[in-house]
């Protein structure tokens, strides 16, 4: 006999939810995609469904069926009926006794959720502040898990500053990217960002950012940033699916450029907007 | 109005049970503890449960009343009247929309399973074969905390090999300790293991390993070994909450002594149930 309890409640093992047992909660053991809509149309589906396939090949979570899961997501998005949404899912490696090897066969956990996305963004117009904080994130940051206390804790860190983000440093004294976003700084005619690689996640925005940067006759320079140099630059911003690209005006204290969403910046935000379109 | 998504099932948000916005899950942002009993008594109690208290502080989970917890944890393990019972229980910053920052009151999530352990253990009496891994973790591992991911992943690669832990090895070559549990080399009189710090968890069972070594004359070395001074040591083990001290025969096809647990290890076991009655 094996027996549980909820809150202060006890409970016969046998009659838990599934979900109890489910092994995102007792291990993070699972990965998720963020999709955004622009005016009824999903932004850049295939790219994120790729990326999601990527993540489940990564950690080996067998019996996906992706078709499934994208008649899945198109279906909840159609259901919902909100032209500017955020549709986040998530599939876990299953439920089960809790045992770091999984024993016997397995059916993955896939939830979604389809949330309506303020239809004006005071982030964009204003800018944001953003803290410096240490990367203390696992070495495989490319894969889209959902082990992300590192980044709650950072982000927890960034709100007591009363700001909106945590730009993360590694143990070289090198910006790798933002808690929940990618990071870009534009000196002089240069874009420049952390190259891709496993210490962060291929960011979909990023690669849109970089398409809008070149339209706008911007040199791209994928290379890490220090803090001192992003302090100093003429422009920042972060990139993220649900605002695309969000203005930094508050770098540490240090303001950037004259506070104010910078030019680049703001014909970036119009590039990007002719690619959601 | 905001819609959710259960394998393929369109629910709508509200009546989500909270166990599906948990933090837990989203995040990974909660923390845990393992305990066991030995003939009718929980092993080290205060121990786990200062551990518990200092997890929970380390990640600024808030309401937490530690009395509660410790009186929840013993009437579980009354009511389940399991005399070797393995006790799993983890607390969550709570259930919410899924948002790094915790938007208005929150509360923590508590949840306990109590399970029986075998009568006999035959890893103990055998041993059991180890691979070496990469240590991938996040730079926190002293926090119990539910990112577990690169844990599975490890243990994932040494089940693939017959083995039954995974030696997790840091960039500078140096083994930090095991996927779940503490490593411990003895070479001539001395007991080797990895230094606390924040690299490796504050293993309970490694403190009462410790003090067994000493009661039976073995110097203690706290310095961390390389995979290469662990082939060749005289004995091997691990230590794990739920099986104490746990002899390994073989380290990555390299076999440890005679392939058999050694001389001392036995000797460890011996004393280490000393303290359990």
């Amino acid at each position: 006999m094996q027996l549980a309890m909820i809150q202060d409640k006890i409970v016969p093992f046998e009659q838990l939810e599934p979900i109890y047992l489910d092994r995102g909660l007792y291990f993070g053991d699972g990965v998720y995609e963020v999709l955004r809509s622009y005016d009824g149309k999903i932004f850049a589906f295939e790219e994120h469904m790729q990326r999601f396939a990527r993540s489940i090949e990564a950690i080996e979570i067998e019996n996906v069926d992706m078709n499934d899961i994208c008649s899945r997501v198109k279906k909840a998005f159609d259901t919902a009926g909100m032209p500017n949404a955020k549709i986040y899912f998530h599939i876990t490696r299953g439920s089960g006794p809790r045992s770091h090897i999984c024993e016997g066969n397995i059916k993955p956990n896939f939830f979604l959720t389809v949330t309506e996305l303020p239809a004006t963004d005071e982030r964009k117009t204003a800018g944001i502040c953003v803290i410096t904080h240490p990367d203390l994130r696992w070495k495989r940051c490319d894969i889209k898990s959902l082990n992300l206390l590192p980044n709650v804790l950072a982000q927890r860190q960034a709100a007591k500053k009363g700001c909106a983000e945590a730009i993360l440093v590694d143990e070289k004294g090198l910006i790798t990217e933002g808690a929940s976003s990618a990071f870009f700084a534009i000196i002089k005619k240069n874009l420049q960002t952390t190259p891709l690689g496993s210490n962060i996640l291929p960011s979909i925005t990023r690669k849109f950012v970089l398409k809008a940067a070149e339209k706008i006759g911007l040199s791209i320079v994928e290379k890490a940033l220090k803090p001192a140099q992003a302090k100093k630059a003429d422009e920042l911003f972060i990139a993220v699916t649900t605002a695309d690209i969000v203005p930094v005006v508050k770098f540490d204290d240090f303001i950037i450029g004259d506070g104010k969403p910078g030019k680049f910046t703001k014909m970036l935000i119009e590039e990007f907007r002719s690619f959601t379109k």
